[in-house]
């Protein structure tokens, strides 16, 4: 038996994170069956993953976003967060929360501007950390269980558990 | 078969978005159908947007706004933004938040003072992008597809793709 | 026919909105009844509104509210207005929110002391606004329509039109 | 005929203002029967509020909590707040939020260390207004309404109205 | 007759505090069953509370967490508390919060760096406090009314009363 994965990413978004969900999600054929339905930036996401639980059935769904760098981005961030939470909710079914926040690809140099190939790398790694954890938590929960409580991240090196 | 937008929008604003949402949605006569109905304010579109999805059967709405530039309109435009998200996540129906802060008009002026030209540059803009967004979301959802994470934006020339 | 409005205000405020709300209605006897209730504070008027909704069947409710003028106060005055939405967006009729922060009282002395005068002034002007608006939206909603972004305030002068 | 009122509160807060809201409702035997439930800390209070309204049938709740002083008690007191504002939204009857913030203890002395005896006045002040204020709303809300817009506080003296 | 708790944690989390609660449980054999649920982070712990309610038809969760010591790590358990608030408040059943933010775990060194001794007993210790807390809520609710209003802290020293 397989499970439904959605997809719901946005035009807004400076790099293509689904390429890379899909790219795990192919590993899994006959397991996973996935629907990608995009919307233009991150406060529309919350519908377009209702769309998708009840149009395609979908068991879980990856929101994919990149808030901006500035005070109003994070504000929309958290109203994105907040309706991502109604509608998980409502379903009882998870959505996991991909977003990487366009400042994280600040880099070293001295006037702030953002680092492309550093940002573009921590989006491609969470993107495929998380459709693992997508795949864990439908086909095989207790993988996730053994590793609780240690410090896993997803797009940087895990932080590690600070007492065994 | 076409379909229904609806247009909210405030006596508050100081720019009339509608305006340049409508002309939009005038080259697709027998396509798209439109409601519009004003409220006093920011905080009143949730409920403007409600009546339209019961008393008009809406496809999608266009919600129109511009937050004034003090703290406490910032707090007053994250309620409305919530209250957005309330009544699209219950209706499971897109709302398009078009909101332009007053302060994206401060111009390069000393005293920070608003440049009205700017502003309702910003508003003409980023109006008539959104109702292209209504439209192919209702009409044509592969064409976002197409854009997902290429950086698109509203109001403002496009950000860009950080890799391809 | 004549419509229903409600008006819940606050033992908290220093002064007496809903007198002025009330002379405005008194102007449309035979089209606008209203009805009372006075609760302690802020975040008691969404349940008060939910009363008259339901136990008075109002078709529009005033709330009225003078939040304080400190940190403590703004969040309180945020989980009102949240409260609010709530029972708007739950019922899909207009709660027209007025507030008015003590601190929007600060004249012109050097200690930034309230100006009694000034605060009863915006109050008062700001109430007759929301209760002319109240009238509109059920009695002639066009009106609203045809002021669309032009600026209009409440208790303040109107700030006008960017552009025409 | 009379009224059940519940009184929710907490091991965390460091007073007990149960003690005072009772000794107001035993002036009222025969009107006003009461059931306390006392839980960890102030986010458990909204389904305390909940199991009383449903497994004891009240007709109002106070809702007594002390949240602590620094940033991360605040952001826990407003999440409390948002859930007590939930609830009472849902059963559309009053919960009355009595809350005390560690810090109106801070004295006068050149340390802003807490004042014990100042801390405890105003909690058992506090306590004993709202246990008047939730008899009022059920026995004779016109109390209230005579008291509309004239600045009342309660655990601090009245602010008074600005104007007659 | 005995009842059943679910513990939800996560893997982002740093210490396993799902052990200590356990240690606990199991004093109580027969009298309280458990289910264990890991997801990835804080904002997946209310779908995972959802569904523990549902599944296993838990009487009370315990939701464990984390939170990392950055600005948007604060966004993000904001926005797990209020996911955990919606969930506890649709089943009108207890969640206990058990989070230890972790810059709790800076100690005394010049360089603001987590002591990780100090961060893992504030863990084990908060895990084992609110384990009992749990207990008590169902099985001898009296017990916390006993200590209503004297300071009782979870993995730190009691505040204790400020007045008798």
């Amino acid at each position: 038996m397989g499970f439904i994965i959605g997809i719901v990413d946005t035009m807004f978004a400076r790099y293509d994170m689904a390429k890379d969900v899909i790219n795990v999600f192919e590993e899994y054929t006959g397991v996973i069956k996935y629907f990608r339905y995009t919307v233009p930036g991150i406060k529309d996401l919350p519908v377009g993953c209702k769309k998708l639980f009840i149009e395609k059935k979908c068991d879980l769904i990856l929101a994919l976003g990149m808030p901006g760098p500035v005070e109003y981005d994070k504000v929309s961030a958290k109203t994105a967060s907040d309706g991502l939470m109604m509608v998980q909710v409502e379903f009882g079914k998870h959505i996991l929360e991909v977003f990487v926040h366009e400042d994280e690809g600040i880099g070293s140099s001295l006037d702030g501007s953002i680092d492309k190939d550093r940002l573009s790398n921590v989006m491609s790694r969470r993107a495929e950390s998380h459709a693992r954890n997508a795949v864990n938590l439908l086909v095989d929960p207790k993988k996730l269980e053994d590793k609780a409580g240690t410090g896993v991240r997803q797009g940087y090196p895990d932080a590690g558990s600070i007492k065994w």
